[in-house]
């Protein structure tokens, strides 16, 4: 079976698929947001969002960093995992500007 | 808003993040398939393949071809747009390669 021969390929695939998961990612390579940045980029609820960051964060994609400042601070960013997506969308966003109308 | 900004690359995210395109877009980049030959690599079942299959036709990212022999035989193939994923799914695989134990 396909799926079986390359499963990493699945399941990039399957982490990339989610709900704006791929818009989050091309956000933050952009560099580090707060929450309230992304949030306000995307038609997204904060529930949702929370969910997804957290999913990243599961996956090593995204980093949460805590600033000790008043009032805190924190900022979500890529890590070298989620960094390594950059060529994944560069790519597709040359399709994207090529072929989507 | 960021996907305001890049409605091309929200809609690419979109139409690659059905369950089951991406893999089937990644099959097909290694030639034109059967049906059954797609359906016998991947978990799907026949009717959710054949409208994924519809779905992409519409995109204009598969061509269907008929050919008329006896009995007759179906092929799906990239079209020009299909095979321009090309370079998405390279880089992909490399990622989850490096990333995706």
């Amino acid at each position: 079976m396909l799926h079986q021969l390359c499963p990493r390929v699945e399941k990039a695939l399957e982490l990339l698929s989610k709900r704006w998961t791929g818009l989050i990612i091309y956000q933050l390579l952009n560099g580090p947001h707060r929450f309230c940045e992304i949030e306000s980029s995307l038609p997204i609820s904060g529930r949702l969002l929370s969910e997804r960051l957290k999913e990243l964060e599961k996956e090593g994609i995204v980093n949460r960093e805590v600033f000790p400042e008043v009032p805190v601070r924190v900022e979500y960013a890529l890590t070298e995992k989620g960094a390594g997506l950059a060529p994944v969308m560069k790519e597709l966003e040359e399709w994207a500007n090529k072929f989507i109308n």
